[in-house]
């Protein structure tokens, strides 16, 4: 079972990261990071490299592709380079996933046409005007393709995929392994749950980094 | 304020990353990764490498030092290298801190000498035996000592110190920001969650990966 995750400058780290905590542990299966070349791959953040270890496209027909997000995503909404490679991947894969702002390259590639689907949060209007359809759900599956809310909601995600992939009890076992038991300190993880001033303040941030 | 998170080969992943996306979000936070020199550290599935952007000893006294857990925290226990570098930089910090079992390494050092702490359900008699007395909580704090559990736990443990750096109104947004509004698929998240029969598979894949 071979498992990419595509970064780019300016991805996302724990959208990826989490992910791969998860699907790193279902038995027989291989995560690689790729990137625009094999090498390092810098987050949004600026403060986190990752190594790629080969090139999108030398993955031509991955069992699983997981995009994640972050503002680099912006930046490759017509990159043709990106946008194909993941058309073609989606015609053999088993599953098309993305978490957070990734659905935004899956919908700029037609992969979401038509299609019920999650992104961050703060993207849902930018997600429609590409053609998929915002669902304010954590994890959306439609047929093969499964994305997930912003950031954190990766590992939920990853987790339901891998009781796809190889059943509940592997999964479960794997949630315990990472002692996927949350408990957060505070109930304004998501826009429902949020005091609309902290929204307001989160996305006046937000549109600053994204300048 | 600077934050570094000391990486070591066989690192887990999450426990660095979970914290990082949550830290590297404080105002005027840096959060810089080190390792036994600058460059890649490969983690526990070696499936992800990771570059650190400075050995250990160049960061001599951070405000923050996070420490991540993994199967490599076993070859160093007796390291006084790192042991040493931990304890030199304990002194002058304000806030030392682990997730997983980083805690071991805290212990090793000393530092957590008939201290309260926690670390992954799996490790708790090690962390006993090491001097500290450990409690089935998921983040645990006394004094300036912050442990976490198990990997995933790093993610509530950081929001919690987030929120003592720079308040629980920057905390909360950060938590909006990374949509931590967790919704596990499954309720197998702890030792005290899971059934027996699934503790005990857990706990035999790990003391194999652990040979």
């Amino acid at each position: 079972m071979e498992i990419v995750i595509p970064l780019f400058d300016r991805f996302t780290a724990l959208d990826a990261v989490g992910p791969y905590e998860v699907l790193s542990r279902v038995p027989e299966a291989t995560v690689r990071f790729l990137g625009p070349a094999a090498g390092p791959v810098r987050t949004d953040t600026r403060m986190l490299t990752i190594d790629a270890e080969a090139a999108w496209e030398e993955m031509a027909a991955p069992h699983v592709v997981l995009v994640p997000g972050g503002f680099g995503t912006r930046t490759l909404l017509e990159d043709d380079r990106i946008l194909g490679w993941l058309r073609r991947v989606h015609k053999h894969s088993t599953w098309t996933t993305s978490v957070c702002t990734g659905s935004l390259l899956l919908a700029a590639a037609g992969i979401l046409d038509g299609v019920d689907a999650t992104t961050h949060w703060a993207a849902r209007e930018l997600l429609g005007s590409l053609g998929a359809r915002p669902v304010a759900e954590r994890v959306v599956q439609r047929g093969k393709v499964i994305t997930a809310a912003g950031v954190s909601a990766g590992i939920d995600m990853a987790l339901t995929l891998a009781a796809h992939i190889a059943g509940d009890r592997t999964a479960q076992a794997i949630q315990l392994s990472i002692e996927y038991d949350p408990q957060p300190p505070f109930d304004t993880g998501s826009l429902e749950k949020a005091p609309p001033r902290l929204v307001d303040l989160v996305r006046s941030a937000e549109a600053a980094q994204s300048d």
